[in-house]
Protein backbone atom coordinates (compact mmCIF):
# COMPACT_ATOMS: atom_id res chain seq x y z
CA UNK A 1 0.00 0.00 0.00
CA UNK A 2 1.19 3.05 -0.58
CA UNK A 3 -0.27 5.53 1.65
CA UNK A 4 2.02 8.10 3.73
CA UNK A 5 2.18 9.77 6.81
CA UNK A 6 1.32 13.26 7.34
CA UNK A 7 3.38 15.72 10.20
CA UNK A 8 3.35 18.49 11.11
CA UNK A 9 6.13 21.10 11.39
CA UNK A 10 5.80 22.86 14.91
CA UNK A 11 8.83 24.37 16.57
CA UNK A 12 11.03 22.78 14.72
CA UNK A 13 9.91 19.57 15.53
CA UNK A 14 7.84 17.15 13.51
CA UNK A 15 4.42 16.23 14.95
CA UNK A 16 3.03 13.47 13.58
CA UNK A 17 -1.10 14.70 12.65
CA UNK A 18 -2.28 11.76 10.58
CA UNK A 19 -0.85 7.93 9.51
CA UNK A 20 -1.81 6.09 6.35
CA UNK A 21 -3.02 9.11 4.35
CA UNK A 22 -4.75 7.79 1.19
CA UNK A 23 -6.36 11.23 0.07
CA UNK A 24 -5.36 14.65 0.29
CA UNK A 25 -7.86 17.64 -1.33
CA UNK A 26 -7.15 21.13 -1.01
CA UNK A 27 -10.39 22.48 0.54
CA UNK A 28 -9.21 26.39 0.36
CA UNK A 29 -6.15 27.78 0.35
CA UNK A 30 -3.76 26.16 2.87
CA UNK A 31 -6.88 24.09 4.49
CA UNK A 32 -6.52 20.26 3.58
CA UNK A 33 -8.68 17.17 3.93
CA UNK A 34 -6.89 14.08 4.88
CA UNK A 35 -8.47 10.63 4.88
CA UNK A 36 -6.36 7.35 5.78
CA UNK A 37 -6.99 4.50 4.39
CA UNK A 38 -8.96 3.14 7.35
CA UNK A 39 -11.51 6.46 6.73
CA UNK A 40 -10.16 8.73 9.28
CA UNK A 41 -10.26 12.08 8.03
CA UNK A 42 -9.07 15.18 9.52
CA UNK A 43 -8.51 19.00 8.66
CA UNK A 44 -4.82 21.05 8.37
CA UNK A 45 -4.81 24.32 7.99
CA UNK A 46 -0.95 25.31 6.43
CA UNK A 47 0.99 24.53 4.04
CA UNK A 48 2.77 21.22 2.12
CA UNK A 49 6.48 22.13 2.91
CA UNK A 50 7.50 18.62 0.87
CA UNK A 51 6.83 14.95 0.20
CA UNK A 52 8.88 12.01 -0.27
CA UNK A 53 6.39 9.59 -1.12
CA UNK A 54 8.86 6.32 -1.47
CA UNK A 55 9.64 7.29 2.20
CA UNK A 56 5.47 7.67 2.54
CA UNK A 57 6.22 10.97 4.43
CA UNK A 58 4.09 14.44 3.88
CA UNK A 59 5.54 17.71 5.52
CA UNK A 60 3.08 20.39 6.88
CA UNK A 61 3.74 23.69 7.74
CA UNK A 62 2.02 26.40 9.61
CA UNK A 63 1.79 29.90 7.97
CA UNK A 64 3.90 32.20 9.59
CA UNK A 65 2.07 35.50 11.44
CA UNK B 1 7.36 1.15 -4.97
CA UNK B 2 5.47 4.01 -3.78
CA UNK B 3 5.92 6.76 -6.09
CA UNK B 4 2.64 8.58 -8.02
CA UNK B 5 2.09 10.00 -11.29
CA UNK B 6 1.44 14.36 -11.85
CA UNK B 7 -0.98 15.86 -13.96
CA UNK B 8 -1.93 19.27 -14.78
CA UNK B 9 -5.36 19.97 -15.39
CA UNK B 10 -5.75 22.33 -18.59
CA UNK B 11 -8.97 22.73 -20.02
CA UNK B 12 -10.43 20.55 -18.01
CA UNK B 13 -8.63 17.78 -19.41
CA UNK B 14 -5.85 16.13 -17.40
CA UNK B 15 -2.23 16.16 -18.85
CA UNK B 16 0.47 14.02 -17.49
CA UNK B 17 3.21 16.26 -16.02
CA UNK B 18 5.52 13.77 -15.10
CA UNK B 19 5.42 9.79 -13.91
CA UNK B 20 6.77 7.77 -10.93
CA UNK B 21 7.05 11.26 -8.92
CA UNK B 22 9.08 10.27 -5.23
CA UNK B 23 9.41 13.80 -4.24
CA UNK B 24 7.41 17.52 -3.95
CA UNK B 25 8.98 20.03 -2.81
CA UNK B 26 7.10 23.89 -2.78
CA UNK B 27 10.00 26.05 -3.42
CA UNK B 28 7.84 28.73 -3.56
CA UNK B 29 4.16 29.99 -3.46
CA UNK B 30 2.65 27.84 -6.20
CA UNK B 31 5.67 26.66 -7.68
CA UNK B 32 6.48 22.89 -6.99
CA UNK B 33 9.81 21.39 -8.00
CA UNK B 34 9.04 17.42 -9.02
CA UNK B 35 11.90 14.77 -8.72
CA UNK B 36 10.76 11.00 -10.17
CA UNK B 37 12.63 8.46 -9.01
CA UNK B 38 14.68 8.49 -12.11
CA UNK B 39 16.32 11.56 -10.89
CA UNK B 40 14.49 13.75 -13.42
CA UNK B 41 13.42 17.06 -11.90
CA UNK B 42 10.36 19.61 -13.18
CA UNK B 43 9.19 22.61 -11.91
CA UNK B 44 5.66 22.81 -11.66
CA UNK B 45 3.46 26.39 -11.50
CA UNK B 46 0.35 26.09 -9.94
CA UNK B 47 -1.48 24.16 -6.78
CA UNK B 48 -2.36 21.01 -5.77
CA UNK B 49 -5.88 20.31 -6.48
CA UNK B 50 -5.98 16.59 -4.63
CA UNK B 51 -3.96 13.57 -4.37
CA UNK B 52 -4.75 9.93 -3.95
CA UNK B 53 -1.91 8.11 -2.72
CA UNK B 54 -3.11 4.65 -3.28
CA UNK B 55 -4.10 5.20 -6.85
CA UNK B 56 -0.87 6.60 -7.16
CA UNK B 57 -1.67 10.37 -8.06
CA UNK B 58 -1.65 13.79 -8.19
CA UNK B 59 -3.69 16.61 -9.83
CA UNK B 60 -2.46 19.77 -10.10
CA UNK B 61 -4.41 22.70 -11.66
CA UNK B 62 -3.25 26.45 -12.49
CA UNK B 63 -4.01 29.52 -10.90
CA UNK B 64 -7.14 31.76 -12.00
CA UNK B 65 -5.51 34.97 -13.81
Amino acid sequence: MCEANAYLIHDNQEEMVMSSVDVLEQEEENCWRLVSIFGEQKTIRGRIRSMTLVDHKILFETLPG
